[in-house]
C-alpha cells in the first residue's frame, strides 16, 4: 500500500512492448498515443522493426538502451509472463499489462495471472492490470492507452474497474472539456488496486478530487484505512456498481470480482467519508463541483433569478437537498430594497423580474453573495431579450472570484445559453438547464464539508478480558460447536457489557441452586443453540417461584426433549426477572470484503417488519457508535416520546462500542445477536445472545 | 369545464390587438410571430397603422372585417377591460390577454382582473391569461407568443404557470428538436385554468402526452375529476413546484397562488393517476419517453451491451427502479449460445464483448427483443473502433419498428455518439450517456401502464344515516361549539362505523345507569373537547367496578374541574372495557385545494415518531381505501408477524371507506381523528374521537 508509484504515474521514459505498425491493432493505437503525447524517451519493443513512428525500436526488453521507468505490455497473454520476467531482470519496476486473457477468461487465464503476480512480487514491481485500457498522466503529458481520445489536464484523478467505461468517459470528457490529472484503468487488479492509487492520488498536489468507478474492493480493510486518511485532505467520489442482486451476478461474470453486499459498502463508505454517486450523472456532476468550487462555510443558499418559476424550482431543490434558504441580514434587505424595482421580490429567492438588465442582475448578485448568511449562490435566468447569457456569465465569473463562495447557475435555455458555457467553464461554475441539478451539486459540497469537519478519533482502548473470550472461542472451535447461545453470555461480560444476572445449570438441582439470590421469582430458559425461537418453542418460563425452580426446570427439560428429540441441550439458563424495558438489538456480522460490521436497531417489528436498522464497520470510535445509534428512524423513541422517559443512550452507545471491539478482536465471530438488549432510563442489560463461530478467520 | 376550446386552440382567423411596428416591443414580437406562422387571415388592431407586416391593420376591434376566432390582446393593463368588452360585443369568443399588471401586481391589479372575469362571464368567453407568454398550436401552425423561438410539431401538449419557464422550454426544445402539439402559458388563470386545457388536450387526437408545470391548482375537485378521465387515455406528467415551505412562500410572491400542502398534491396526483416529475430533467425525460414509445406489456427488461461495466450499471438501475431483469426462454438462450463467441455472456445482461461488429450486435438485439419474457430493451455501447454509433442506431431503429417494444439506449460517448442522435430521435428512442437515466424512462412507461390498468370503480353507495349527522353538525354550528369529542360518537355509528358500546352521562347518577349492561367493569372518560390528552390529564379511569361507577364518576368530574377550571365539561363518557388490540388512527383533514383528505396510520409511535401515515382524497372507492391501508410501511404488522394473528383488514378498509364518505358528505368537518380504532382479528372498534366543525364549507 505504501508503494511508491512515482515511476508509474510520472515516468521519465517509456517502452511499449508489442508496439505495432499495423493500424487497427491495439499495439499500434497504443504506441501512437504514447509517441504523440510523451516528451521523454519512448521506445518500441518488437523484433519486426528497427524504428516505429520515428522512435527507436528494439527486438526485446533486454535490448533496451536503458531500464525505462515504465514498460507498457501489449502482447498475447501467453507471452506476458516471459516479458515481465525480462523487465524484472532489466530493472524495470513499473509495468502496465494491457493484454487480456487472464482471470476474466477462465481457469487457464487465472493460472497465468497468478504467475504474473508471482513475478511482480519477486521483482517488487508496480504492476497495473492485466486487462486494462492503460493510463494517462497529464502532468508528464503521457497517454498510455489505446483509446481514440486523450485527456485534457485538470484536477480530477479518475480510476475505473471497467476499461470500456474509461473509453466512454474519455470521449465524453473531451466533448465537455473536462480535464484530468490522472486517468487509470484498473483492470483485473492483480497487484495494484484502487487502494494504492487512492493513496497516490491523495498525495498528488495536482489532484483536487478523486473519482472512481468500482465493481468491488479488493482489500476492504486497507481501503478503509487509506480512504479515511485521503478524505481528510480531498474528496473521493465513488460509483459502486453491481449493487443489486442481479448486478452482482453481472459483476462476477465481468471481472470475476466477488462483490460484497451493498449494505457493507454503504457502511464502509460512510466510515471513511467517501461520497457515493448513484449513477454516472451524479459521479461527474459531483466531481466537477468538488474540483472547481471552494467549500462553503455553511448550508445557507442565496438565490437570484429574473424568472419567478425558476426561483420556485430552486427553492424546492434547496429544501429537498437539506440545504437552507438563507435569511438575509437587514443591511442586505435594505440595500436590495434601495436598488430593485418595487415589484421585485427582495427576499430570498430574490426575483429581480424579467425586465432586469445586466446592471440590475449584477447588483443583486453582489448584494446576495456579499451577505454573511449566504454561503452559496444560485443564479437563475430564463431567456430574455435585454440580457445576454454572455453578460450574465461574466457577472457571475467576477462575483465568484470576488466572494470566494460556491456559485452554480441554471440558465434554462438551449442554443441561447451556449455562448456563455465557455465563460462559465473557465470560471469553474457548474451550469445546468435544471435548477434542481445545479442545487444538488451545492449539496455535495456541504456533504464534503461535513466529512472534513467530522471528528475522527481512533477507537478508544477499552478495558476488556480478552483471554476469557479467546478461551471460549477456542473451545467452541475445538469441540466443533460453532453455534452458541445463552451459555456464552460471559463473552459479553468479559467485554464489559452489562448482562442479566444468572447462569447455566446442567441439572434441575443446579438450577435451584443458581436461582438463589436472583430474587423471589426467576426466568428459566432452555439453553440450546439449536432451538432458534426459544419463546415460540415453549422453551422459556417466566416468573418461576424460587421454591418451584427445580421442578419446573425438570419439566422444561422433559418437554423440550420430547419436542426436539435430536437437539443438543446445554441445560437450563436461570436468569433474574427484569422489569419491562425498551428492547433493542445489537448484532455483528462478518462481511467478506470489509470484515466485521455492527448492526443496531430497535427490537421486534422495527427490525423484522420496518427493517429500521443501521450498519457500521468495526471497530467503532465512540463518535461512530453514537452516530450508528442515532441513524435509525426510530431513534426518537429511545429519547422518550409523549412523556415517557428516554433510555440510557450513553450506556447503549457504550455497548455498541464494546461489541464493535469484540467483533474486531475476534474475527472468528461470524454472526452475533444480542437480542434483546433491554434499555432502561438508567442502564442497559443484555438478556439473550446467539452467535456463530468459525475457525476460519474472515 | 366542458368548455369548447376549439376556437382558441384551432382558430381559423386571428387578430392581435396592440400589434406594433416598433421592434423591441412585445406587441411587435407577438404580431411578427403570428404573421410569420399562421396561414389563415391575420389582422392587426392599432389606430397608428393601416397595414403591418403586409397584413391589414384596423383602428379598433369594432373595425375588424370579421369576428375573428381568436383575439390576442397586448395593450396596457388599464385598457384591457374596454377591449375585452368590445370583443364580446363583436362576437369574439376566444381572447388571450398577454398584458401583465393584474392579480400579480397588487390590489389595483386584482380589481382589474375581477373586471376581466366579469366581462368574460357576461359574454361566455374563453379567456386565457392575463399575464401570459401566449400560446402555440402547431396543427394550425399558430405561434401566438412573443417568445424568440417557436415550436416544432409533435405529440406533447405543454402548459405552464410560469411564462418565463415557457420561454426556457421553447429555447431548449428547439435545441433538442422536441416537438409540441400545443404550448400554453397559463398566467394568472383568471378564467381558463389547467382543468379546461387538461380536458381539451385529453380530447385532442394529436396529443399523446400532456405535460404541465404548475405552482398550484385552481379547483382541486374539478382537477381530480377531469384528470382521472384523461389519464385513462393518455399520460399526464406534472412538475408541481412550490413544494417546500419556503417554496410555497415564493409561489405566493410569484403569481399570488396559495399553494396547498405537498401531501395533498401527492394524494390528489395518486388518486387521478398523474405522473409526478420531481424536476425539469424528469419532466422532459418522461414526456419524451411517453410520447414516443409504445407501452410495454410487463416489467421485464432485456439488456444488450458490448461493455461489461455498462451492463452492470444498467442492471443496477433496473433493480433500483423496481423493474425486472428478464429471464430468457430456453430458446433464446440456445440461439444466443449458437451465434455468440464463447467468452460472451449470453444471460441477461447479454455482453457481446468489445470486439462485436454490427452483425453480432444486430443478432443479439433481435434475439433479446424477440424473447417473449422481454418487455423492454436497453441497448448499451462504449465507443469501439469496429462499430459506429450510426450503424448501431440503424440496428435499433429497425428492431424498434419490428418488435413494437420500448427501446432505450445509452451510447456512453461524447462527440462519437453525436452522429447517431438524429437517427435515434427519428426512431423515437431515448438516448442518454447515463444508463441509469435511460432505464428510468422505462420505469415511467411501467408506471403509466399500471395507471391505465388500475381499476377505477366509483365509490360505492353506502347505507348511512345522513340525517342524524346533519342534525349534530347543525347543532355544533348553531351553538358555536366547533370542537367535539366522545359526545359525538354517534356520528360514527350513523355512518356504519363500529364503535365501543357506551354513552355520555351528564351526571354521576346517569353514569351509573349507563354502565349497566356494559359488563362488570367499565371505562370512564371525561368528555370535554377542551382537554386534548385525556389520559395524560388524568381524565380516564379504566376497569371501574359497576358498583363504584357513580362515586368514581363524581370524583373524576371534581378532579378535572379543579385541574381545568375554565374547561367546558360535557359530562362523563361511560364505555365498555375492551381487550387490548392493535391501535390504528384514521383521520380526516380538509385541504384548501382538494377538499377532504383521509389519513391512515398505525397508532402511537408509528404516527408520532415514524410518521408512517398515508393520505388519500375522499370519497374513496373500496380499492382506494384498500390501497391507502396497504401503503404504510408498517402494513405487515396488521397482517400479523411472528405468529401473532393479523387484524380484520377488510373491516378496517371498510371503516376507511365509510370515513371517506362522511368526509365527502360533510364539508363542515375540518378535522377528525378516530384515535384509537382498535383492531382485532375479527373486528375493528372505534374507541375515541375528536373533530372540528366549521360553518364555512371548505
Amino acid at each position: 500500500m505504501e508503494r511508491d508509484l512515482a515511476g508509474l504515474l510520472f515516468p521519465g521514459s517509456v517502452a511499449v512492448v508489442g508496439a505495432s505498425g499495423t493500424p487497427g491493432k491495439v499495439g499500434h493505437a497504443l504506441f501512437r498515443n504514447v509517441a504523440a503525447s510523451f516528451n521523454g524517451p519512448v521506445y518500441a519493443v518488437n523484433p519486426k522493426y528497427k524504428e516505429l513512428l520515428g522512435r527507436p525500436c528494439v527486438a526485446s526488453v533486454e535490448g533496451l538502451p536503458e531500464p525505462v521507468d515504465l514498460a507498457v505490455v501489449v502482447i498475447p497473454a501467453e507471452q506476458v509472463a516471459g516479458v515481465l520476467k525480462s523487465c524484472g531482470e532489466r530493472g524495470i519496476r513499473n509495468v502496465v499489462v494491457i493484454s487480456a486473457g487472464f482471470k476474466e477468461a477462465g481457469e487457464e487465464g487465472a493460472r497465468r495471472e497468478r504467475e504474473l503476480v508471482r513475478i511482480a512480487r519477486e521483482y517488487d514491481m508496480n504492476l497495473l492490470g492485466p486487462n486494462v485500457l492503460g493510463l494517462i498522466s497529464t502532468r508528464v503529458g503521457l497517454n498510455a492507452t489505446f483509446a481514440p481520445r486523450g485527456a485534457f489536464p485538470g484536477e480530477i484523478a479518475f480510476m475505473s474497474q471497467s476499461g470500456a467505461f474509461c473509453t466512454s468517459v474519455l470521449d465524453w470528457a473531451w466533448h465537455e472539456r473536462l480535464g484530468f490529472s490522472h486517468f487509470v484503468s484498473l483492470g483485473n487488479k492483480a497487484v495494484l488496486t484502487e487502494v494504492e492509487f487512492l493513496s497516490a492520488f491523495g498525495a498528488d498536489p495536482q489532484t483536487r478530487v478523486i473519482v472512481a468507478y468500482l465493481e468491488g474492493v479488493s482489500d476492504g480493510e486497507a481501503f478503509i484505512r487509506v480512504a479515511s486518511q485521503v478524505t481528510r485532505e480531498k474528496p473521493v467520489v465513488v460509483l459502486k456498481a453491481g449493487r443489486a442482486e442481479a448486478g452482482a451476478r453481472a459483476v462476477s461474470s465481468h471481472t470475476g470480482t466477488l462483490a460484497g453486499s451493498d449494505r457493507a459498502y454503504q457502511a464502509a463508505f460512510e466510515k471513511c467519508g467517501i461520497i457515493r454517486a448513484r449513477n454516472v450523472e451524479e459521479l461527474f456532476d459531483y466531481a466537477y463541483a468538488l474540483a472547481k468550487q471552494p467549500l462553503p462555510r455553511g448550508r445557507g443558499v442565496g438565490i437570484v433569478t429574473n424568472a419567478g418559476g425558476a426561483g420556485v424550482m430552486a427553492t424546492d431543490a434547496v429544501e429537498w437537498e437539506g440545504l437552507e434558504v438563507a435569511r438575509f441580514t437587514e443591511d442586505t434587505a435594505r440595500r436590495l430594497a434601495e436598488c430593485m424595482p418595487k415589484a421585485a421580490n427582495i427576499y430570498n429567492p430574490v426575483d429581480i423580474l424579467g425586465d432586469a438588465r445586466a446592471d440590475r442582475y449584477k447588483k443583486a448578485v453582489e448584494l446576495v453573495a456579499g451577505d454573511p448568511n449566504v454561503d452559496m449562490v444560485v443564479a437563475l435566468s430564463a431567456p430574455v431579450a435585454i440580457l445576454t447569457y454572455a453578460e450574465l456569465a461574466e457577472i457571475l465569473a467576477q462575483a465568484r472570484r470576488r466572494f470566494e463562495k460556491p456559485f452554480v447557475c441554471s440558465f434554462m435555455a438551449g442554443e441561447l445559453g451556449e455562448e456563455a458555457e465557455g465563460l462559465l467553464r473557465g470560471a469553474g461554475i457548474p451550469s445546468f438547464f435544471d435548477p434542481a441539478r445545479a442545487v444538488r451539486t451545492l449539496r455535495v459540497l456541504c456533504d464534503y464539508l461535513e466529512i472534513r469537519r467530522r471528528p475522527r478519533p481512533e477507537p478508544r482502548p477499552l478495558e476488556v478480558d480478552r483471554e476469557s473470550v479467546r478461551r471460549l472461542v477456542r473451545e467452541a472451535i475445538s469441540s466443533a460447536r460453532p453455534r452458541l447461545g445463552l451459555e456464552a453470555m460471559e463473552i459479553l461480560s468479559a467485554y464489559g457489557i452489562p448482562t442479566a444476572r444468572g447462569g447455566l445449570a446442567r441439572s434441575p438441582e443446579e438450577a435451584a441452586r443458581l436461582a438463589q439470590g436472583l430474587g423471589e421469582r426467576v426466568v428459566l430458559k432452555i439453553a440450546s443453540p439449536e432451538i432458534p425461537h426459544k419463546s415460540d418453542a415453549g422453551g422459556v418460563l417466566v416468573g418461576v417461584d424460587q421454591r418451584a425452580v427445580e421442578e419446573r426446570a425438570a419439566m422444561l427439560l422433559r418437554q423440550i426433549r420430547r419436542k426436539f428429540p435430536g437437539a443438543r441441550l446445554e441445560g437450563v439458563y436461570v436468569q433474574e426477572m427484569l422489569p419491562p424495558g425498551r428492547e433493542v438489538i445489537v448484532g455483528v456480522l462478518r462481511d467478506p470484503t470489509f470484515g466485521p460490521l455492527v448492526m443496531f436497531g430497535l427490537g421486534g417489528i422495527h427490525v423484522e417488519v420496518l427493517r429500521d436498522v443501521a450498519f457500521s464497520v468495526a471497530p467503532l470510535s465512540r463518535d461512530e457508535a453514537q452516530a450508528l445509534v442515532h441513524r435509525i428512524r426510530g431513534f426518537p423513541i429511545l429519547k422518550g416520546v409523549r412523556g415517557e422517559p428516554g433510555v440510557d443512550v450513553p450506556g447503549l452507545v457504550e455497548v455498541v462500542e464494546r461489541l464493535g471491539r469484540l467483533a474486531a478482536d475476534f474475527r472468528e465471530i461470524v454472526e452475533l445477536d444480542v437480542n434483546p438488549l433491554l434499555c432502561y432510563p438508567d442502564r442497559v442489560v443484555a438478556v439473550d445472545l446467539r452467535l456463530t463461530i468459525s475457525g476460519e478467520e474472515g
